[in-house]
């Protein structure tokens, strides 16, 4: 008996239409000997309509106001999991209409156990045992993603985004050959096509890339759920849910390093436009100043990026630059300001109009000289840089952020990457 | 320990302002020693919205078009249900608000266990333990109305208008003081004030009358639900949920008889204008044709009402009338149609412009001559009288609908109701 988990966004069930789309799709997977769950968001829309009544009970400002506070998140999770639980009982019955026995189970009927954490839940345990037999007997089983039950027997969710962390610890549990996440786009290109005509869709692409990739902003997949599929190592595989069974549609398989026999020096490029560059001028040089810096960050939850220390002109001093999500500059500043005096800052400057440009390959661990052609393209354009990172599989660099799209080709062209 | 059970309909749930209204009118009924549970309904318009999305994906027509297939209820009530969901989350939230611990209760987590007759589901047991100590406890529990869970673990919904019947159930199983619901009217009036100007609203009605009242077009409380309190010996008040706490809010008290001092012979006049008069005319006048008749009628699942049997002109033969309701007057003809021959009707009349006019008062089981009084008011206006049927407690009688207002009008006022 092999499994099969399916998983379909919001867009993908947004109407009626499309969940019967959705549910034909479904019904081409079926064959004899392979039981099929699918894993639902909230119709698309439903999310924010849902969040924006519980914040107008709650007393919140519309949208934009901080989220609801943690001693109302639990109650919040009630209300804005009622959204899944729709689509569930809704696309159980287009698939009924078609013929094929299906039925919903709800996060407490699984169940999908959580930790406590309402809002931002963790899987904890998927009780497989009645799911399994119900799926290996034909019914498809239809669960609704980014929710749980908690210890406490209360609703909780998963955060933003956390249906695809659903459908992959679904996958895990029931042992599934592999996890299907249909949705608006049709793969992973290897850059945004928005930007570079000739992006191409790859056939695969390793964990870790992929992890590179949605954490640099790629929006295909959330970063959990490529996390955990990495370590429970699921194949999952991204592809269009806006075509008719049958047609071609083979998206992206996201896979072991091992799978991947060509392996490529950079399978993609990506950019982050949610960036800015704090310099710090004239910080005291001595140990402990880094120490203090980042802990005061780290207490205001910050999440700093890159880290450039250089020497200042001044004997005795240096600069100090780092890079955080755009919205947390304000705070980032504010963080420094108490401890000032303490560490001898001269001065701070916050550059807001720059972006983060990536090369992500797996292929890069063992190739020299990968660095040299990204800066040497970059150079050609005319793109300063202003920072540098790498890891093992990736380098990304801060450039202006006017230069975004122009870095992002030139980059894609260079490693070979444009479709022929 | 006392403990009160509160119901908040879909009109006083309807949005974020209305819900806050609602909170606010919860707090005022806090007080030490009393522990709160409150039932809510859907926000208005929102069941409506998701059985039409539940009737797309099950493939049937628009609104008017029948419910879907038996087996499809199941997910029918997964997909309805969550409309009770979202309110009890956005409750709990504005008493959180106002400073009132509170939480919702789903009706797993309770649980609400029901039978497993999906979309018209009867309450079977309410598990009080958990949520009596949280209400004893101070905190207020926030329940969904109209659903429960089955015995095979699935959501269940109880037919339309089946919240009321929630918290009636709610109340009897906490063994609480009364159950308050909060409604879009101030309270059951002797009869329709939209007819009736001079209509009053009572300040107690018993059960009987109340369930006389219900099934007789008075739509303030939905007929199980009464029956249940009756069952249960539940007083139940109603009154409006749009004023603010400390306001004149009476409402109606529903209870028993013997809690009623001054015992009205007439409480109130209902009407219906949602009736048909079938005609069977020359019908062979022999044992089991009317069984015969009524056998058919039952199995087309037809509700017959009023019967009326009289001779015929020729000899050996009867006339029979009955009134159903006016949607299913086609459907009995058909009924009838079959047997036609095996019991000799000669023609079948169909009248639809006909509504039913009821006099109601537990007072009239110790009193004579209030047939009379109805008989001789109408009489003075000139109303015919089709057919006549009564109970203990209530005078029935068939009129041209086109006289339905005037009828309603001089019974009110020829029994004393008209206030002053």
């Amino acid at each position: 008996m092999s499994r099969l988990v399916m998983k379909f966004g919001g867009t993908s069930v947004g109407d009626v239409e499309r969940i019967a789309r959705a549910a034909r799709l479904v019904a081409a997977e079926r064959k004899p000997g392979r039981g099929l769950a699918v894993v639902v968001s909230a119709m698309s829309g439903e999310t924010d309509r849902l969040v924006s009544l519980a914040r107008g009970a709650a007393g919140e400002a519309g949208n934009g106001a901080p989220p609801p506070a943690d001693d109302f998140n639990d109650e919040y999770d009630v209300v804005v999991a009622a959204g899944e639980q729709v689509t569930t009982g809704l696309l159980a019955l287009a698939l009924r209409r078609i013929g094929v026995p299906a039925r919903s189970w709800q996060n407490w009927q699984v169940p999908i156990r959580t930790d406590d954490a309402h809002s931002k839940a963790r899987v904890a345990d998927i009780e497989t045992t009645e799911i399994g037999r119900a799926i290996d007997a034909g019914e498809v089983a239809i669960v609704p993603g980014f929710q749980g039950v908690s210890g406490a027997g209360r609703v909780t969710t998963l955060g933003r985004g956390g249906s695809d962390t659903s459908a992959v610890a679904l996958a895990a549990a029931l042992k599934a050959e592999r996890c299907d996440i249909y949705t608006d786009v049709d793969g992973v290109y290897t850059t945004d096509p928005r930007i570079v005509a000739k992006a191409r869709r790859l056939e695969k692409i390793s964990y870790e890339e992929m992890l590179e990739m949605a954490s640099l902003g790629a929006k295909v997949l959330q970063t959990r759920s490529v996390e955990l599929a990495f370590a429970q190592r699921v194949p999952v595989r991204v592809l269009s849910s806006f075509v008719e069974p049958g047609a071609h549609n083979p998206g992206t398989l996201v896979c072991s390093e091992e799978e991947i026999v060509e392996k490529q020096v950079v399978s993609g490029v990506a950019y982050s436009r949610d960036e800015a560059k704090v310099t710090l001028l004239g910080v005291e040089d001595h140990p402990g100043v880094a120490a203090e810096i980042f802990a005061r960050l780290a207490d205001a939850n910050i999440n700093v990026d890159m880290i450039v220390q250089a020497e200042a002109r001044q004997p005795g001093r240096q600069n100090m630059v780092f890079t955080c999500p755009d919205r947390d500059a304000g705070r980032a500043v504010d963080a420094i300001d108490k401890v000032r005096e303490k560490i001898g800052v001269e001065d701070i400057h916050v550059r807001r109009d720059v972006a983060k440009v990536s090369v992500i390959g797996i292929g890069m661990k063992s190739q020299v000289g990968v660095a040299k052609t990204m800066f040497a393209a970059l150079a050609q354009k005319g793109v300063n840089i202003e920072a540098i990172a790498t890891s093992e599989i990736k380098i990304s660099v801060l450039i202006d952020a006017a230069y975004t799209e122009l870095a992002v080709r030139a980059l894609h062209t260079a490693y070979g990457l444009d479709a022929a």
